[in-house]
């Protein structure tokens, strides 16, 4: 039941796609994305390689890592350089935990408010994971790119993905995140302790961490240091947030700033919506994931069994010992809420605070956007219980 | 009708505070604290010093300039170093436009919800200054404090203002922000191009932008680095967020982290609340403030003429050219927003985006928390209209 495993044809440039773990549930399968069963999201902090979820804007290239190159330039002084996959690894091995999350994910809730234009993401287009390779700001501090030493404002990423008329996918982030070493911005060969998967950018992918999935480009073919963002489409027309008024007839993409960190969120993966949950001494188990962009750590999730009337704090919180603001990785939290005696049903909610006090807005009305990305709203599940 | 203007009583300790402006309105006298008239508050992007709102714990300490000493001594080496403001002023003077903020600012509207503790502090708990000083992390790399340097995991700083029993007023930060050089921590001996006014530290206060009031300590006596947060009072036992189900019965402060970076707030300066306004062309003017800590940028403001059903985004916001992440002022923001012909009444509603793409709670409810900090729900303004 592999999906991607169709019978070859040079036509279809499709043919070649890697085998995909059973569990994992497309919302499109050309290019291929697809998201884990949530149950199986939250059974460990890091998630497995093969449960990760994939958010391929093309087809999967099929790359030779023995002659894999990636060529990084500087636009001003059109310096130039080619690294192989030995000459990064001859960079200090940098390892960090690192959330990664589509801008996309939760989007089949903020639907139902009003259509949107997207891929119709559960809550599990995000996973965490370890990622190891050599640190950009060590790539470009060999060619002379350091913090007070260039006047360029971004840093652009080309993949080795192309679209029919040849043009690669592309994105950037800005300069100082790229330069400053506390940033962590890797050019990761590993996941998890393994060659990175094909379907997650084999064999180098570049880890942006506290940022939005869209810049973490896989299959890393180029670097551009620039005054200017990337042009590809994706940083320019696509990824961006606008006020729930803005449509598409209206929308003025050059309005927005493309999304890079991304605001605080969270999920309940336990129970799923429509279950019938016991309960046990008049309390419920609930377990889920909180997040939040930008290196901010989660410091209290609040669940509620009654629609948001009432909070009670998970009482467990999960995550690595990084601090903020260098918390790049989810916290996977429990809670035991109680729920009132002699009711059949339950709204369970959930909304999560980051090391900034951030929290999340209670509703998807005031945050609709005609994307339908960064869709962090309360998450609402309803049960039923049982005795 | 200056308010601290008493008649001198050696027994009272609030006998020799400085003269205020008359526009100020107290919310207490002793210790001061007031706020200006929000009309005046967004007048201009920079606040003048003598309208700048005033959050004193103590008593104003009277200093003597020419006599000042800032004590800096490193727990772990005993190094102790002594700086009078003169040789403050050998280091480069470094100055940053940095919004400071009370973390009771609007409290009183999070009061109407349930009663909290604090001062009834309005809107303006909130001004924007031009700081000017010697950078923290040139002060503490003169004494070998650096970067990778050090175990220490926090600054802690005393101000010389002190209680009955000659306790000072403390607080800390985390490291990090202190040795970072983008972190802009200064050491500040100038407001607004001036000597820092005595109510608002004379002759020298620390400044760390994007980080909450309370931790930018007046009259800056004594920095300790540490591996210990301050004991403080006010860092440990105050200066918290809770859940809303948290009372004064079951609070235990150890669980919550110390507020250092603030949330993403705004606020509706004109018209006021049950003002009678013009409309023009169908229209209404509004205008506000809006910013969020840990510098991240304002990157739209979105205002609502009927209670949060229907958005549009302010036309113009003014701020200084600081970029994320070390946008540490706020933004001035004016709307012309339509209301619906024949209304005779319209709630005027305010929600403010970083460049984090956070966003704010719709209302007080679910923040709700015993201190009354953290009130950045939106901001409801009821008016009338006439023709
Ligand atoms: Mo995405
Ligand atoms: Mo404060």
């Amino acid at each position: 039941d592999d999906v991607g495993e169709s019978v070859r044809n040079m036509d279809d440039p499709y043919s070649n796609e890697p085998r995909r773990h059973a569990a994992l549930k497309p919302s499109s399968k050309k290019p291929f994305n697809a998201e884990p069963p949530l149950i199986l999201l939250v059974d460990s902090l890091i998630t497995p390689n093969e449960l990760f979820y994939v958010r391929n804007h093309l087809p999967v290239p099929d790359i030779d890592a023995s002659t894999y190159e990636l060529e990084v330039c500087d636009e001003k002084s059109e310096k130039e350089k080619v690294l192989m996959l030995k000459d990064l690894k001859k960079y200090p091995k940098h390892t960090i935990t690192s959330t990664i999350m589509c801008a996309g994910n939760r989007r089949s809730e903020m639907t139902k408010v009003k259509g949107v234009k997207g891929l119709s993401w559960g809550q599990a287009a995000i996973g965490n994971a370890k990622w190891s390779g050599a640190r950009l700001c060590d790539v470009l501090k060999d060619m002379g790119i350091e913090d007070g030493k260039t006047d360029a404002l971004h840093v652009q990423f080309e993949g080795l993905d192309t679209d029919p008329a040849n043009m690669p996918y592309g994105a950037s982030i800005p300069i100082e995140k790229a330069l400053d070493p506390h940033g962590d911005v890797i050019l990761a060969y590993e996941m998890n302790g393994e060659p990175i998967p094909r379907d997650h950018g084999y064999p180098v992918r570049v880890i942006v961490p506290g940022v939005v999935g869209a810049r973490n480009v896989k299959w890393l073919g180029r670097i551009i240091v620039s005054k200017n963002e990337s042009d590809a489409h994706w940083q320019q027309n696509d990824y961006k947030g606008f006020a729930p008024n803005v449509d598409w007839d209206t929308v003025d993409f050059k309005k927005s700033p493309a999304i890079q960190e991304l605001p605080v969120i969270s999920a309940i993966c336990e129970p799923l919506e429509g279950e019938s949950v016991k309960v046990k001494n008049g309390k419920l188990k609930v377990k889920g994931y909180a997040w939040s962009g930008g290196g901010r750590k989660i410091v209290r999730v609040d669940v509620s069994t009654d629609g948001g009337k009432n909070w009670q704090e998970a009482n467990v919180l999960e995550s690595d010992e990084a601090r903020h603001p260098w918390a790049w990785g989810w916290t996977i939290w429990t809670a035991e809420v109680p729920v009132l005696r002699g009711e059949s049903e339950a709204q369970l909610c959930v909304k999560a605070v980051d090391s900034q006090y951030n929290t999340q807005p209670e509703n998807f009305e005031n945050i609709w956007n005609l994307r339908g990305v960064l869709a962090n709203a309360y998450h609402r599940v309803n049960v039923k219980l049982r005795k």
